[in-house]
């Protein structure tokens, strides 16, 4: 087409610059490929999809000394103008299919058709993200073969391709190649590839198709979470998470490393767990989506490195042993059918690099997200909080990681009340410092417990919602407690004064208050009463949950104090708490009980599930999966538990905040509960004093 | 290693003349590495698998002006002296891992240890093979990882593997990368890889190995046949073949697609059928080696178009009713396990690639066994036999090629005593024309049956071997006719003019011989008595099946002389006689038949298994795949079937040897049995003269 005049013209592509010459009635989106511009096309040319927009930058002399006007194209035909209507192409939109090249002219090719582009989501962080998939979708219209045609039907297939995309050679997964017949009959001739990299087919459809899926999973030790998201808008349709399964097996890792060792088929057990519960979180996501499973052709896995190894069949007991040796530690490209995925038959899992023994995929998916190696000048920490704890610090001149065995505390298990976070879960606490009166809020439910209405039924009960009390307002009762829960409960009552700085309960509080039930030199206080859980129990924190919070909080900071020592760094300038749990942690809470190092309030964010967000980064952006792969080999790692002052500097971060460390940002925090937390403090010398007489007078007799 | 004393020498590699520069300490192997001339090595420079085989251009003034003599060698040191006894080196030839330069030199690469190498199978036609394949062995020691290691077990092989033997970046297969690390601890650190075109990793061992399989198949309609073969020597250490499990389902192509369309799991079921046999195939091969199939690497099939789709698993429909359109004509390479083939896990399947809708991957096959597309001047034709003949004709500057639906009465099947080319198969047919006496010679017995003792006992008859009649010599007795047995008898019946020109046999045939049983207008000719089968009966040759055979070589004749029409080629200088199905077809009888255009007997040759030949010369050498897929589009397919004068070339081909065509090449042939031959085929007139007068009579009356 076009060409025949002889004339030529002068195009320039905006925002890029990239410019040409073209013949008189060549197609911008020709002329576009001949330049080697992307401009986002589904149907090749055909008027269809409706997703090659450009705008012609009007009346105006440019840069280039061109007089560029919308007359320099050929006017929008019949077939542009059905699909500006059907598509809803704004009125300076042109189809850069059919808008031919007719004089000089400036081409603007808006973020929504280049090949890279950024959308922001909301509902992940208000993270830009990049858009720029592996896997593109490709309509082709393939014409009935002649009689003496040899070719096979793959070959006119890829002849296509080339024509109207400029793929050359694109092979076909074993799976396309047994539907391609079937779907070129059912779709009138007409298909839609799903193809990957330019380079391989790894999906056939019927006639005309724009909607591509993809999954980003975070495998965490006790949590797995995924974003389900649009490979072509990058809009985030259903996020999800549910218990790793292989909870059964073992609490943290090394429980998991030991059951692997020590069963014949524990590995292929572990292995095989972890690939139903991915399975299932596939599924809950797609049904929430309202696609199935088999629109999904890609996912993104990143996970600690035991989950890493065990998710891909691996050994994971090099892990368990010094000198901690990865299998592998690049990223890792299989077909899901070998990986065990039930999604679409020929897709492809991308598994993140890892960056040593003890730290996984799952940290660089979070340096994705934060990108501290993009800071300059300033100090960054970002914390991973998780049942296996990952430290970052650094800026772009280095950054250092290390990783902490925090348990699962603060992902709600071993914690008598602890849940997920899900429907039902107290994910704020607050103590009145005066009443030691509680409020919560749960999550799935907008008020605070104390904004319930009074008749206010059970949310999950439904044979009481069936019986005929609709009339009754519903509210979502507590379950349980989650982690950001458990932080903010243990902070609030040493906050308050109701625990010593050793974690202990003060004496005399249960004259002080009917929440607290004493049990020898323990005790539980009580966040829930009965008629405000969907149990009809009380739901508490007991001793032995604060001791867990304790060593989980130590284990953080200690694990961030070596970190700091050995990369010669005493302060920094932001903190990032992540966590792949659910609710956000509170950065003041996380403060109070001395879980990160001391910091002005403004100086700490909580940013959520960082390794999913970076997952999904890394599912929508083929550049970033390059881009971690250098990431990863990039960091420095420091075997923090293997340092000799550990063990000393732990027993003391066991201390709320902590035992020698200063945390003059924590005074702010305290003022306004400082009269009866001095009270109650002073309650506790007294009873110390009084065991010291005691103490001494058994020393006299 | 070396190059510390700064002096260089130049190198000078044989037979490609490949030169430059090396420093002195240099191992010839390093040098060879780094001027990109390929010595073959397994261990990489360990001196452990003597395969770096060199010899020095010793004593003379080479063309390039160099004194080259083994003292410019350093002297073989002790662990090459342990390694040339236990690899039985000659004594010229030194380890190239070891010997280093101390001198201007020129280094003899014998054949042997250079990438692209001859071998001559006799147990193949006598081919010249070459042995240049696609998956090689790589021996790799692996050190402990250090405690500060971060990366993974695997980049460390890959360093191994970039450092020794200068491949960059190999890829693990899923199933290594989940068993490299039990490879090492088992290997103790040292494994040996299988490397697919220098690219991906599809197999690890723990330890040293120097053995490494493949299979080439040829899935024809009725047989199956494959060679085993050790893809570092190029030895063929297994032939086999098996019935087609598919004959089930239907005795030729268009009774299997339909069969294919008819029922909703045809395909499905055929797919299976074909999996099964080539997995029980593949156990055959290898138990007969003293392998296993999980030793095999790479497999590598051809077959008709039919069989290639129901093989890969596509839909064969549009392959029976016109335009007859592939799924995909190009080459396929696909994993094993995504296959359904049980060889090692990450194996791989090389389909090599068909040439038009009817013309399938055997023809490929053939091509690159026979090379007439490499004849200059002569015209060459080529007829594979089989239930689907294929014809090619030409020459370098043109290559024809026609199908044409032969049935399978040559492969034994649809004759009444037809049996596959196996132990206890008539082979071998010859009558003597006065007492029509039969001698005839069986599969797996080396004397023809009039050589046989009195006495012997039949190889088949476990029971009576085994009840201590051991002492009487024992003889492989008949079971049936196979598809060369049946040509040489019809033949052969006809040379003596037992059968007349249409194929009926002559009247007072019964008179003459106790072997002629007469049945109605037809007849049977009893080959081998009861006492000379394995079964106890008696093995004939029927009337019906005179009938299928001449249908059969009719359609190759047919066939033949359309494609030469079209081809504008009156007469061909060479003619091969292809044929999967066992014994080589015998061009005198063939000639008789009518089966091929007259020739001087000396200008036809049979040349055995042709296709799977092919797939062996493509499993052996990567190269000869390349030649494949441009062969394939290189070929001008003639679709005889629809030129209209098919149907009367037909009926005057059914004569034997034709009802028009002179074949005076045949006189020779017929020239013994002229006499005995003159009277009974006087009989034939002197009947149909009487015939002729009776009809007279009718019509008078």
């Amino acid at each position: 087409m076009g060409g025949e005049s002889g004339k030529m013209y002068r195009v320039v592509f905006q925002p890029d610059g990239r410019q040409g010459m073209a013949r008189e009635g060549q197609t911008v989106l020709e002329v576009a490929r001949e330049l080697g511009v992307y401009i986002e096309s589904i149907c090749g040319g055909r008027q269809t999809c409706g997703k090659c927009r450009i705008r012609v930058a009007n009346g105006r002399f440019d840069t280039y000394g061109l007089l560029s006007t919308t007359e320099h194209l050929s006017p929008p035909d019949a077939g542009e103008q059905a699909c500006a209507e059907r598509c809803g192409l704004a009125p300076d939109e042109r189809l850069g299919c059919s808008a031919r090249i007719l004089g000089d002219v400036v081409i603007e090719i808006p973020e929504v058709s280049r090949e890279k582009r950024q959308v922001i989501r909301k509902d992940v962080g208000s993270r830009t993200l990049r858009v720029n998939p592996a896997v593109r979708l490709y309509y082709v219209e393939v014409p009935e073969p002649a009689l003496e045609e040899s070719r096979g039907e793959w070959e006119r297939v890829q002849e296509e391709l080339a024509t109207h995309f400029g793929l050359e050679g694109v092979q076909p997964d074993v799976t396309v190649l047994q539907e391609v017949q079937r779907s070129l009959r059912e779709g009138k001739r007409g298909i839609t590839l799903s193809v990957r990299q330019g380079r391989e087919a790894i999906r056939v459809q019927p006639g005309y198709h724009e909607d591509i899926y993809g999954m980003a999973i975070d495998v965490g030790t006790t949590t797995m979470a995924g974003h389900l998201a649009h490979l072509r808008t990058g809009d985030v349709l259903a996020t999800v998470s549910m218990m790793n399964p292989q909870v059964t097996y073992g609490e943290d890792i090394m429980s998991r490393i030991a059951y692997a060792m020590r069963h014949p088929e524990g590995r292929e057990r572990l292995h095989q767990a972890i690939l139903n519960g991915l399975n299932d979180l596939i599924r809950q996501a797609t049904s929430d989506a309202g696609i199935t499973p088999q629109d999904i052709v890609e996912v993104v896995l990143v996970g600690n490195t035991v989950m890493h190894h065990l998710f891909l069949g691996l050994d994971p007991t090099t892990l368990g042993t010094a000198p901690f040796t990865l299998a592998i530690q690049d990223a890792v490209d299989i077909k899901a059918r070998d990986f065990g995925l039930d999604i679409a038959p020929g897709g492809n899992v991308h598994v993140l690099p890892c960056e040593a023994g003890h730290v996984g995929a799952d940290n660089v998916a979070v340096l994705l997200a934060e990108a501290p190696h993009r800071v300059e000048g300033e100090i960054h920490l970002v914390i991973d909080v998780g049942t296996n704890g990952e430290i970052l610090l650094g800026n772009r001149e280095s950054m250092w990681v290390a990783s902490s065995p925090t348990g699962p505390a603060f992902e709600g298990a071993q914690i008598r009340h602890g849940m997920r976070a899900a429907a039902g879960a107290i994910e704020r606490v607050r103590l009145d410092p005066e009443t030691l009166e509680v409020r919560f809020k749960v999550i799935g439910e907008a008020r605070w417990n104390t904004e319930w209405p009074d008749n206010a039924l059970d949310a999950f009960d439904i044979t009481a919602r069936r019986a005929g009390q609709k009339q009754r307002p519903t509210v979502v009762k507590a379950r349980g407690i989650c982690g950001s829960g458990i932080i903010e409960a243990v902070a609030e009552l040493w906050r308050v004064g109701a625990l010593d700085d050793s974690g202990r309960f003060v004496p005399g509080l249960a004259d002080e208050t009917p929440r607290f039930v004493p049990e020898g030199e323990k005790g539980a206080f009580i966040l829930a009463w009965p008629h405000e859980t969907a149990t009809g129990q009380s739901i508490v924190v007991h001793s032995d949950d604060i001791r867990a919070v304790q060593l989980a909080k130590a284990a953080l900071y200690t694990g961030t104090k070596l970190l700091m020592k050995r990369a010669g760094i005493e302060h920094v300038d932001r903190i990032k708490l992540a966590g792949g749990f659910g609710s956000y942690i509170s950065p003041a809470h996380a403060l109070m009980l001395g879980m990160i190092p001391d910091a002005a309030l403004d100086r700490v964010v909580a940013v959520g599930n960082a390794a999913g967000d970076g997952a999904l980064m890394a599912l929508l952006d083929q550049d970033a999966r390059e881009e971690a792969r250098q990431l990863a080999r990039w960091v420095t790692y420091v075997g923090t538990a293997l340092e000799a002052d550990f063990q000393e500097e732990f027993v003391a971060a066991l201390h709320i905040p902590h035992r020698h460390d200063p945390f003059p940002h924590l005074a702010s925090l305290l003022a306004d509960a400082e009269p009866w937390r001095s009270q109650r403090r002073a309650r506790v010398q007294r009873a110390s004093a009084r065991r010291s007489r005691r103490r001494r007078r058994r020393g006299h007799t």
